[in-house]
């Protein structure tokens, strides 16, 4: 029995990170989200903030994958453009939500009180619903299967966190991780007679140079336990035969 | 006069990317080196280890953008796949490149001599041509308009090293940033009028939260220097007429 898999893809908005001047968080975290989820990412995009960017990765993804994650551009400032493309995209208005409105009102009611710039960050596509922000004021935003987040990492975290268990998913991906002092050239037809005879998991092989020496880490990754730890018995038996040391949880 | 834009795209291969395992640096490192050559890093697509992603992302992106770069997959083991799937992708077969083997024989020569998995390390594309490798042997590859690297950060910011100065680009971009302890949705509307103001430069917002202060700092982005001082002159002095002290260079 094949299991049906659930796909994610991301679409990371903002100039700063493509100009390498912000490193961008939010894929790892969501990432690692989603495994436990049991969705699989499958694709990341990043653009700038280009509405004709913005339009055509929407396009693109919203198509291809079970839910599609945006990050960015949700902000109250000229550059927040986020919202608009989304909507353009789906052929819907922007429209003031007034749960939104309402949020921002209570949040910046101690803070000089609501103006048109924050008002901005109640603007949703029409027929969105919202994502709890526990951090600050503005929402995220729900849009079928599109979920609009903010780029700021602990932001998007909160939101994740509100998200969790709300998403359907298959079984989530497990994985384990068996590191060893051995150069990866001189293991590879190990690994791939590994992996070959194990079906349902997939052996990543992940170089570091330390302590000037050369070893690697051997991520097991499958959706069956059982399958898991025998492979990584059996990887880790086969290391310790061709005379490497091997260390449960990687090095 | 519209001076033309050099534009590049990069295509980060790694299913440890995707789960989240490994953050990724190669986008904010090869964004700023591009921006010195003059190249405006316009898109990333993130990818899993899997032939028809990374075909069909190499067909998108070396057609639409000047430069296209990839990072990792190009290592010994069974899950290193760019090579074949970009020569697919390219309809030419896999070759040996002379050269490489004597690099590989070279550097493992004390190492135990060349093996069959150290030798996929000089397949390339037929045609393609070598990216020096200063920190490990396996060498980089370019072929037309590709650029192969490595998906270790510091053996690609070796072969980054090796490139600079040899791809044709544009003006490069310069930037300036000005920081305050300015929410930026009381100053959305200054922000917006300064951008518009100044033909030639784009102002970003990165909020920021610290000291339980909120702050932001704007990052104004040229290819033309003395417009660039032009804008973050007037953009101080709007800031500090609005009531916010500045911080040059940011906070």
């Amino acid at each position: 029995m094949t299991e049906r898999v659930w796909t994610a893809g991301i679409i990371v908005i903002g100039d700063e990170i493509l100009s390498g001047r912000t490193q961008d968080k939010n894929v790892a975290q969501i990432g690692t989200w989603l495994n436990v989820q049991g969705i699989r990412l499958t694709e990341v995009r990043i653009i700038g903030d280009d509405t004709d960017a913005i339009v055509a990765a929407v396009d693109a993804l919203r198509a291809r994958y079970d839910y599609v994650f945006t990050t960015g551009g949700i902000g109250p400032t000229h550059d927040d453009i986020t919202v608009d493309a989304i909507a353009q995209a789906l052929g819907v208005e922007v429209v003031i939500h007034p749960d939104a409105r309402a949020i921002l009102d209570a949040y910046y009611a101690p803070r000089g009180g609501l103006n048109e710039a924050r008002l901005r960050m109640a603007r949703v596509p029409a027929g969105a619903d919202l994502i709890p922000n526990s951090y600050s004021g503005a929402p995220g935003i729900r849009m079928g299967n599109l979920y609009i987040m903010a780029g700021v990492p602990h932001i998007t975290a909160g939101m994740l966190d509100a998200l969790t268990g709300s998403l359907e998913g298959g079984d989530p991906l497990v994985s384990r991780t068996i590191g060893s002092w051995a150069a990866e050239s001189e293991i590879a037809d190990l690994l791939r007679a590994q992996e070959k005879s194990h079906e349902g998991c997939q052996i990543g092989s992940y170089p570091f140079f330390r302590e000037g020496k050369t070893g690697a880490n051997f991520v097991i990754r499958s959706t069956d336990q059982s399958r898991l730890d025998a492979c990584a018995a059996d990887l880790a038996a086969a290391l310790e035969a061709a005379g490497f040391a091997t260390v449960e949880g990687g090095i």
